[in-house]
């Protein structure tokens, strides 16, 4: 049974609906979670957390090994940071992880074709996932970004449509499109995504000696990491395998960051931004105006003692650089919690003993022609012009 | 101790040489291989297999929790295959494997700066892992191969220097650029990086419930890859780990097969062709026409029954489009060993009943304007204009 996040309204689980009569997105009441001896622990992937998610892949199910990304040490700001490499995924960010569960799950249902719409990331996931699965796909994505992103998911087989205007626009064109006999596969609205971005949670719980860090830093667009976090970390914690809730950052560009006034304001309704609001942000995945579960996300940080954080752009490619130079290669959009998690040691709100853990989550190779921007070009001197 | 791979004089290890005084490769001798008992099995990484690597990282290494990536069930031709995701490593190819030790090897000898040649794949991991190592590192690539491999080298930190001509333009100008006080990391001259490459076969093994498969299939421009099976499941074979080699495949482009004329003519020495004896490929990842290690290559192959394969430029692209279908997003390059398996499944000179593994080498984020060329435009119809 769903219940409307906004008003409260039940709803029975049927394939047609994707919002309340309200126009407030679905969400499940929180799952059973995990504890240590819950984990199958012969499963390479993050499927060995299966107890804690509403659907596994059955015999003729989607898999690609997924999940289990490495968790590496770092300096950062001058002290130890733990880096989770969240863009090893197939599509290259980790929106796989939302789409490996969503899509098994429309699968089983016997769906045959799906439309989302997507900034790049979750479209690719999507599209990964449905063709994997013989499921037709259409993906509506704002006109102008990433490239990598558009043939990657055509390449999948799915349909791409180009939406002129703002991330919004693409929303608009794929839920008018939700009445056409598709479903509607939104990793925003469709609470099965949100499912299966929990993982990250329970891999970070593990890689932590089944324990929960004490900070995670995330970037927020419409916030679907800090909500999934937020709800994993409860059910942990109800189920007695941790003590207490992680502090969790979602981290905005200054730029596009209606979240940030939202909370700054304390009234989740101020979360929508008007195109006249916003600046340009290299941070193209997470530059959304209306993000559509404002009050679940800022209750979410709420709850574990965490905020938002919107970081000045300049600060967001200044990370990004520093994070190439040392060998890890995302895309700028990932470079907006590390940028954050640098103010927030200089400032000391994050105490220098703290576990802190920030997730990178998507690929660098997805942003070719943003990077290049940044880079200085290659050299072609006589001397390596061969005889 | 080293020894010449082509007329077998020993040599002492030293970094500034890296051929022998003939010309030819230099090798180091068969490792001790390792056994069930001798895995770490607490280690996430491929690091779980130090035991049979020259190197280790120490406290001040770079780490990268890389390796055990996965090995997925898939239909192909048919039957079933697993298909080992080798491209999800931080540089987005399994070429991160050779880096990785071969670079923490150089840290560990206290050097500052190295120097590459490569397609591009290999640069991008070098500059990876060189970068995170703070080495100075300098990678001179064909011109005209993929934007995304130069953007990402550069991205690194590391100097890219374009070179006009064919693949081994590059080498050769890497090749002058030795004298000048940096290392020459190459992927095709240090045994090192090959030892890196192991880890594959340790996978595997491991995967296939500590057994060897029946078959392997990757692709091969200098054979690094197959080189390295060779080695790994010769040594496993010698520590009692596995009761037999498996049978490799090392698959190359029609369009650029130096390997494959040398087999067929039962001679080394006539892997070496002509700019003229050659056309365009899409993969060109292994599009070498001089590769420097045949002899082993050819040997190396027999030895478990394997040989190489010459596979057709449109099967190739079949291949690709086939695989990306199914949600694996590759670069072109790693769709020559697919293909083959479909024509040797086809053919029968693969059983049907044979477990077969099938190497994906590289991420096709890292080819986005060669694989737009192959896919449909997006659309932009007027449904999707915002009101």
């Amino acid at each position: 049974m769903l219940h409307c996040a906004d008003c409260g309204a039940p709803h029975l689980e049927t394939l047609a609906r994707w919002r309340c009569d309200c126009g407030g997105p679905l969400s499940l009441p929180l799952g059973p979670g995990l504890t240590r001896a819950a984990v199958c622990a012969g499963e390479p992937s993050f499927w060995r957390y299966a107890a804690a998610l509403p659907v596994r892949p059955d015999a003729r199910g989607v898999y690609f090994g997924e999940g289990m990304t490495p968790l590496v040490p770092r300096r950062w700001g001058g002290r130890r940071v733990d880096f989770k490499l969240d863009f090893l995924f197939p599509s290259g960010s980790f929106k796989d992880r939302g789409a490996a569960v969503l899509i098994n799950a429309l699968a089983q249902r016997g769906v045959e074709q799906v439309h989302a719409d997507s900034s790049g990331n979750a479209g690719a996931a999507i599209a990964t996932y449905a063709g994997a699965a013989g499921i037709g796909c259409t993906v509506y994505v704002p006109a102008g970004n990433s490239v990598g992103k558009r043939v990657q998911i055509a390449a999948c087989g799915a349909r791409v449509v180009e939406v002129e205007g703002p991330r919004e626009a693409s929303f608009r064109a794929a839920a008018r499109a939700a009445d056409e006999g598709s479903v509607y596969a939104s990793h925003n609205w469709n609470p099965l995504f949100a499912e299966g971005l929990k993982t990250v949670a329970f891999e970070l719980w593990e890689q932590y000696g089944f324990q929960a860090p004490d900070v995670i830093l995330a970037p927020a667009g419409y916030g679907g990491i800090v909500l999934a976090l937020d709800r994993a970390f409860q059910e942990l914690l109800r189920a007695g395998a941790v003590d207490r809730l992680p502090r969790v950052y979602g981290c905005q560009s200054a730029n596009c960051a209606p979240l940030h006034r939202a909370a700054l304001a304390g009234d989740p309704a101020r979360a929508a931004l008007d195109l006249s609001e916003t600046l340009p942000t290299v941070a193209e995945g997470i530059a959304s105006t209306r993000p559509v579960r404002a009050r679940e996300v800022l209750e979410g940080l709420a709850r574990g003692g965490g905020r938002v954080v919107a970081v000045a752009e300049e600060r967001i490619v200044e990370a990004w650089a520093l994070l190439a130079r040392q060998g890890l290669y995302v895309e700028p959009t990932s470079a907006v919690a590390p940028a954050a998690a640098l103010e927030l040691l200089e400032s000391g709100e994050v105490p220098r003993d703290a576990r802190v853990a920030i997730l990178l989550t998507g690929s660098g190779l997805k942003a070719t022609e943003r990077v290049a921007a940044f880079s200085r070009p290659a050299e072609r001197p006589p001397l390596a012009t061969p005889a």
